[in-house]
């Protein structure tokens, strides 16, 4: 066997949420969007897309797609990046900041890539848990602690909860080194970071189009820094991140604002009824400013039978083993919901889990 | 000012060849292909591209392309990895097998990106110069050397030249260590090291679309190595890094693989006789198997001011600050490489660089 880093050797890969290649599932698992991305997508790629266009290498810095994020954002182009998924953009953030030793604290639980991301720099990493039932407050702990990078999902992956910007800016005001909001649900909660930009140089505001501009398969991510941040960063970027057509396609998405919009706000109503009917039927449901839910039953110690169950309906929802009490159910449309409940309350109504 | 790490602080990044957004270039500088990519291409991106499919995040392992490869390639899928760009390739196997102080080699003059990515991981580089003046042997000091990785870009960059398969061989017997062939210009060359892969374990083979199948703007990279090796490069994978529309797009390539190989001899025809015709205007041509030839006239120390000469009448081609008395120029149309030898001829006529 080949010598990989020794850390590499030991360690286990991310793995992401089961992507079915057999039709016919309800997917609830890996927080697409199930309305449509905004009619211009398509109409981008069918007229912009010329056999020219896909030989020659695309902008480097998806110039054109920066510039429009730039119109639609407020940022000036020199503070944005543009990445292959926030995750690239994550990557590129933990390997500019970390290396062996040094620290990157974040919340938990949490987006489990940022550890994977740590490991691979032999980075430590300090995983706080969140105070009280509503992960809606950060910890002191969180605040006080020196670290080279703090991260902070907000809405937070799996938990959907969000924590208020007075805390953010607490944050900023009582850390010195780089602090990093993964915003990628922001568009489903009721405010963003972004007006705190300005004013904290240590600031880094991450998004993607993948969940509330439904494009999920175009691996669209940007991020928000100061320049001087965003040039230390580029250093690390591979030349041509962003393919062509996914720099077409941004373009034409944020010029469908309005329909995503749209989108989201029948998300958010979906995931109100929809919350209140798992708590009726006795689930504890933490309260989500994302496009999905966290959840639980204090009547079982796992939800795995539960989530295999709904597996074999052809209902996908996200089971963690890292977190077996609960289960991750994305929102989709309202009927994909109700057949969902319908399944979950024949499942519950078995009892077949009662040993649990 | 943020703590970078050190390492990134002071590094300069990567920088690629100059994608002009102005239209009316004659572009000769990176190494695109100047024929369309096959038909089947945007008839797949017309035909199967739905809401759907973009809304949804795609394969991770990017399956169905993988299949495809494996099929055209005859190497099976657990030992091809598709990635975002072989530059993004390249960065996960430098990621996997180098860390703090440890050590890759790879000859002198060659792709400066191999520099840059074992900066980022802290490991040091030993760049071994290429014996005698047709770059075709590999020095034996190279071979005896002990590292943690060697990289041989075959046919290399920028120098269009073509280490024969023996060699290689010789290499990958002397070596222990992860041997990487970076082909990506190898389907301009007379062999590939394929056939030696299921001999040695330790070799990986790195390919791209975006030369011989005319697919730069998509971004479509693809490794061969032992099924040991591909499992340990996936830990350091984003899980989603190749965009659905690359993957479609990928297949459709490969199921044109004739149009491929015509565009392939016409190139080969075109870098024959513009090879010749740049001799017989002085210059020194080193011996390309690849989609460029590497040029130099003995009478400047600097090209410099023919590659500004050059771009002000609007052809590009490309000058590098390290390898200044050389010019790299990529093979297009026929046409495009008369134009430019008639200007060559204007600017070398006129002598306005006497003094050099």
């Amino acid at each position: 066997m080949l010598a990989f880093r020794k850390v590499v050797e030991k360690m286990e890969g991310y793995v992401p949420g089961e992507q079915p290649q057999e039709k016919g599932f309800i997917k609830l698992n890996t927080n697409e969007n199930p309305y449509p991305p905004p009619r211009e997508v398509l109409k981008a790629l069918q007229e912009k897309v010329t056999p020219e266009r896909l030989a020659l290498y695309p902008p480097p810095l998806s110039d054109q797609l920066r510039f429009k994020l730039s119109e639609v954002y407020g940022v000036p182009p020199d503070q944005i990046i543009v990445g292959n998924g926030s995750d690239e953009l994550l990557n590129i953030i933990f390997r500019a900041f970390l290396g062996y030793r040094s620290r990157v604290a974040y919340l938990y639980p949490t987006y489990t890539l940022y550890r994977t991301l740590a490991t691979i720099q032999e980075a430590d990493y300090l995983e706080i848990p969140f105070q009280g039932e509503d992960f809606q407050q950060l910890p002191s702990r969180f605040l006080a602690e020196e670290a080279d990078l703090k991260v902070v999902c907000n809405p937070n992956s799996p938990t959907g909860t969000f924590i208020p910007m007075e805390e953010i800016e607490k944050l900023l005001q009582s850390s010195r080194c780089p602090v990093v909001l993964d915003e990628a649900y922001v568009d489903f909660a009721e405010e963003s970071a972004l007006p705190l930009l300005p004013k904290y140089p240590h600031l880094i505001i991450v998004r993607t189009l993948s969940k509330s501009f439904s494009l999920a398969g175009l691996r669209i991510g940007f991020l928000f820094a100061h320049s001087e941040v965003v040039k230390g960063l580029l250093k690390l970027k591979d030349s041509y991140n962003v393919n062509i057509l996914s720099q077409i396609a941004g373009v034409a998405a944020l010029e469908g604002l309005n329909q995503v919009k749209e989108n989201i706000s029948k998300i958010k109503r979906t995931r109100e009824w929809f919350s209140q009917a798992l708590k009726s039927l006795g689930f504890q449901v933490l309260p989500s400013q994302a496009n999905f839910v966290f959840v639980r039953s204090r009547s079982y110690e796992s939800l795995e039978k539960v989530y295999q169950e709904l597996k074999s309906r052809k209902i996908l929802v996200r089971f963690f083993p890292e977190w077996k009490e609960w289960l991750r159910i994305t929102i989709g449309k309202d009927q994909e919901m109700q057949i969902l409940l319908e399944n979950l309350k024949e499942i519950l109504g078995k009892e077949w889990n009662q040993g649990a």
